[in-house]
């Protein structure tokens, strides 16, 4: 896990879009991947909560780390597609995302993510993803 | 339909992200609306592409703004869920979201779009979204 | 509960496509439902396994019912959208749809459902669903 | 593609569920399949429609057969997950699935496909889907 922590470390760090949101890496375990996203009005839609495309793109990340950790070692990881639900107005000063396998294969994984957002000392649920994520050789 | 293009610009000016983004309105049509956003190594993810979830987040609004076309004049909107593909990696110099109204009712709206990539002088498609949008009380 | 079990037992019943399809309501409790379909070569696909079709209509019931325990009491409930991912091929002699409330309001509900296939004694995730459910005055 | 027409019927006709929900191959051409099936009570919902289940199973059919059509001569295809929305009750006399594909590539392929009732004489759309079909070697 040691290597898959520092390829995914060097990875998330090449994204230029996690910069630009504001993310970083949280931690990287086995099968299981958290992304954090402080508010910043940079973020917003038109409301000022944060946008639905911010709140997907992390969510997004995190699961992609997550089916990585579980992809064979000479395969990157790209999203064949995804799901996602807002369940709830994405307010809150910080925002963790969440991605977990749930299956693997040789070819395809299925992951599932949620987004949590800090507010008032509380975390809630604002969005859930269902995620395929397709191996590509590196 | 002024109106409604003044209203769709002014509300996509609010939008934080989409500044962040680089992303521009292009048009806003009776149930149909465009956004343009050029390449940057800001968001990209880790092979140098556009990353998904900017993707996702000019096809999400491109979506909503179509909804909101359609939606009650004293409505405004927000995306309840999604689902997207990406058919292609996203390369090229500018990538152009379309946001289309498939149905409208006095609740939902439920579109599709896709976003293009310009490449070496051609057009591709590199992802496409299925939207649920939600119409809430402004 | 009994009353909204009784209520979810009766409109189960009045589904003629789980009639057809020889489920079976096995329970309903606050925010969850399952549902139990022997296997039948009457629902297979092309290979012999059970069609992608019959394991989303008994998990789409799955959540739809478990929407309508959370659903205010004046109200029946419609599938608005669904997303199912197929994990496994559905090979079992049973399978057991079982869906779960994450968030349900006044308007909307979503509910995520997975169905296990039980072959050789074990069971096995086959599908997962993540489901927005709308309530309808009844 | 008087091979592939063939091949499609055959395998349609070896889906034990399309025969229970009495469907029927309307057509298949190069990257599109239709596949028809009149109401019946033993396919309703609740409320006397044609049940979400019923909709999807012929819509993910059209897909898969679509993608058949396009896929590598030696593979046969499973559906690796869709999305669906239900924009009007599923109400008429009968139903029309047609699937298409969007995209195809040597391992995956995209179809997008919809589902419309004729009821008093009028086609009316009532789902569309978007999906993902994998090619496996037959």
């Amino acid at each position: 896990m040691e290597d898959i922590q520092e390829r995914i470390a060097t990875s998330f760090n090449s994204q230029g879009l996690m910069a630009t949101l504001g993310a970083r890496l949280v931690s990287a375990a086995d099968g299981e991947v958290q992304i954090e996203m402080p508010f910043s009005t940079q973020l917003s839609q038109q409301h000022g909560y944060v946008h639905a495309g911010a709140i997907t793109s992390i969510v997004d990340s995190a699961c992609g780390y997550a089916a990585l950790t579980r992809a064979p070692l000479d395969c990157d990881v790209v999203s064949a597609e995804f799901k996602i639900n807002f369940v709830r107005p994405a307010i809150g000063e910080r925002f963790l995302a969440i991605g977990k396998v749930q299956t693997s294969g040789k070819l395809l994984a299925v992951c599932t993510g949620e987004v949590r957002a800090l507010s008032a000392g509380a975390w809630k649920v604002v969005a859930i993803m269902q995620a395929t994520i397709v191996n590509v050789r590196g």
